[in-house]
């Protein structure tokens, strides 16, 4: 019997188990962007730091940044010569509104059929959940053969906003070969997947103000600007008719796809059919001389989150508003930043903003883009890992999203991530109704137990 | 001593108590738009039909329609020689919200230096009772030297819904030569004004609706067309650069005004400078070939009532959202219908809706556009009782407003309207903080007293 094998009838044996300590996680409400779940962000903190300890990692705390703490541990026991990997997850969550449209509680963690149902079941407890369970498998069965610190955010969900500070403070604490970071999914449950490139993120509040007051709409109609017309025409002129980005240099530092990237983005066992009916929407949309996963994996865009203004409830009331609001976020790729993308939505609203209204743009917050060499030791055992559980070749793509510490690792510790996960694309990630679909985490558990091994 | 001037005596004589009574029915929270306030809107009928009964109007009635009642009244002792004139008013009021921006309760009726601050103290309560205090006058002195009828309603700021069904259900009843309204304010304190036309509405929510669920807007941003995106483009194109309504055919039947017609807007006593002041824009705004009193009172518009889509709490969510929601209404003038702008807004949206979103178009309410004799022996009536009290001819001018009693009245009952009232453009009716200004207030009261004996 080999290591591997024995650390996978541990895992077998205790599964029920860890799904009941999953559950049991997915209860805590731990919502970072929201004051009053406060109390809950701790509590989960406070059980992941449980778990380290109860599988004796060294050196377990909770440690307090500008926000919500980070639950760092580690294991060095296998010395200099064994590679050192670095485990990341967050143990936050989206928030839940609109409740309404939820089948069960978000917080219930029930399951039905082979899914369990909960906010953060996908992203990213149940990840977070897995590599515990593969951790504790080795340790209890052969002990580990590299060194590992792990590395529990608290706002992930909110942009990261203090784990820059607190990376570049700990240099060497965090000192690793590579990062393992299971929070970016996979394409279908039976297509494995390594993510090589991520989007950044740059998210922008504009919001217009016109008179000092709301006003009624038949007796000043028609000779004051109204704010909210202001504020769309601004918005639709961001976007040419073909879809393309008009802030001024938006395009000037973007990666030009090689003929290389393009044949392995064709290759993406993806078809807009299954896009279609993964989101119920009538036809697809995009720029026309890039396919669905180029235009979500190398191309950047700009995308309203949110608007408001006036008068939104039942029935009619006759008002041209005081102001308007937009939330709205572009998605980068390499080699554009945040900081440019500022500058140039500033300067798009500096030429076209008319005279007859007020406008205000705030940075709520920033990610950078990020590629990982996919010929690095790393890519290549955790490739191998789930080729072995899976019977094939993972697939090899670059990721919409943006997960702030990819490139804060890059930066401060010189630690590339190896960007996988067990969440599947119809999870409903920061949607209602998320949820975990088992068989596939359960293979996540035994894919990652042999990933250790494969060093 | 003439009869006005007894009539007048009294008025002055009885001030204060017809101040102490206008609060009284400031006090009820008739939000005639909210189902909650159903039952305040039921007492401020019953407030009503009181002050008729205590003035000797005969046939009171709190009389039901599909909705919110009328109250009716008569008094038609002055014999089948003399004019019945109707005198129109309704005692509802608007939506409050947004509350915070209020620095008194809206329904405290509280006094400070000229002004009474709450909602319906211009928009309509004060306008109604000066009305009712006029008459009050007439009746305890002289006696009335027409007939009158009172039709006071309850949903005007719901677009009178259910008055036109009442009115040509009550054609008998309601018969009269003219009616009177004092709804149509005046364009400062010392400029006593009769309106002679009104614009019309046609309101509309408009809904865009992309993904079944919200999504992620990593993960899917640049392939789904974002819904929040297709609605503003769709609003966006509803406007040429110069704020031209683009919809086919909006300005097929705008009547072009004559020679006579736009100097007479040009002789109106209102500087753009005096409207910046008043809405504390940076800038008017509007079609340029028009001056702004024509672009309010002859030109149609298109205006954003409200937008709603996607997460609009504080800080970030990256939601590529599901649907979205904009109230869109047009203000039309003679000769535009609701019907027909409902046509054009459906076949614009027909021709550029793109595919990859679905849309819904509901009409929310519909009211015509009028315009009155200027040359009328009521028009005159009034305007001789207005020089009366100011001691100059009043200002003729067209209304941005629309006021759905006027075309209902000229459709069912062949009754033109004489637009007037007390009420002043910075009332803030519709808005935070209405008022009423209470010197303006008792002229008004005087010039109604007048008018009645001007036959």
């Amino acid at each position: 019997m080999t290591q591997a094998q024995q650390a996978l009838d541990y895992v077998r044996g205790n599964s029920e188990r860890y799904l009941s300590e999953l559950k049991d996680f997915l209860t805590i409400p731990s919502i970072s962007t929201l004051d009053e779940n406060k109390g809950d962000v701790q509590r989960a903190a406070e059980w992941v730091a449980a778990q380290l300890r109860s599988m004796k990692m060294d050196n377990v705390q909770i440690m307090p940044t500008g926000g919500h703490p980070v639950v760092y541990g580690e294991w060095l026991g296998a010395g200099k010569s064994a590679p050192t990997v670095m485990i990341y997850g967050h143990y936050d969550v989206q928030p839940i509104d609109p409740l309404e449209l939820w089948t069960s509680d978000p917080f219930g963690a029930v399951v039905r059929g082979d899914y369990l149902h909960a906010r953060g079941s996908s992203d990213m407890k149940g990840q977070v959940v897995a590599s515990l369970k593969a951790v504790e498998a080795i340790v209890r069965t052969t002990g580990l053969p590299v060194n590992i610190k792990w590395l529990v955010e608290g706002e992930e969900e909110i942009g990261s906003e203090h784990l820059g500070e607190f990376i570049k403070n700990n240099k060497v604490l965090l000192a690793s070969d590579f990062c393992l970071n299971p929070d970016a999914g996979m394409m279908a449950a039976d297509k494995p997947t390594i993510t090589t490139g991520l989007r950044g993120l740059a998210y922008f509040e504009l919001k217009v103000y016109g008179p000092d007051k709301d006003l009624h709409s038949g007796l000043f109609g028609g000779t004051i600007h109204n704010p909210a017309q202001a504020l769309i025409e601004l918005i639709a002129g961001m976007h040419d008719k073909n879809g393309k980005v008009m802030l001024p240099g938006f395009y000037d530092k973007v990666r030009k796809l090689s003929k290389k990237e393009r044949e392995d983005f064709k290759r993406l066992p993806v078809t807009n059919k299954e896009i279609i009916a993964m989101t119920g929407v009538p036809a697809l949309w995009g720029e026309p001389q890039f396919i669905p996963s180029e235009r979500t994996g190398a191309r950047p865009t700009l995308e309203i989150n949110g608007l408001l203004s006036g008068f939104t409830g039942q029935g009619s009331k006759t008002v041209l508003p005081a102001w308007a609001m937009a939330k709205i976020s572009c998605r980068l790729v390499p080699d554009q930043t945040p900081e440019e993308t500022m500058k140039q939505m500033k300067a798009y609203l500096k030429k076209n903003a008319p005279k007859t209204i007020k406008w205000e743009l705030t940075n709520l917050h920033n990610a950078g883009a990020a590629i990982t060499d996919s010929n690095s030791a790393g890519v290549k055992a955790l490739a191998q890992a789930l080729e072995t559980v899976w019977g094939k070749r993972p697939y090899f793509r670059r990721e919409g999203g943006s997960i702030g510490s990819v490139v804060l690792l890059q930066k401060y510790v010189g630690a590339d991530s190896l960007l996988t996960g067990f969440g599947l694309p119809d999870d409903n990630v920061h949607s209602p109704n998320e949820k975990l679909h088992l068989p596939t985490w359960y293979k996540g558990i035994e894919a990652l137990t042999h990933f250790f091994y494969n060093f």
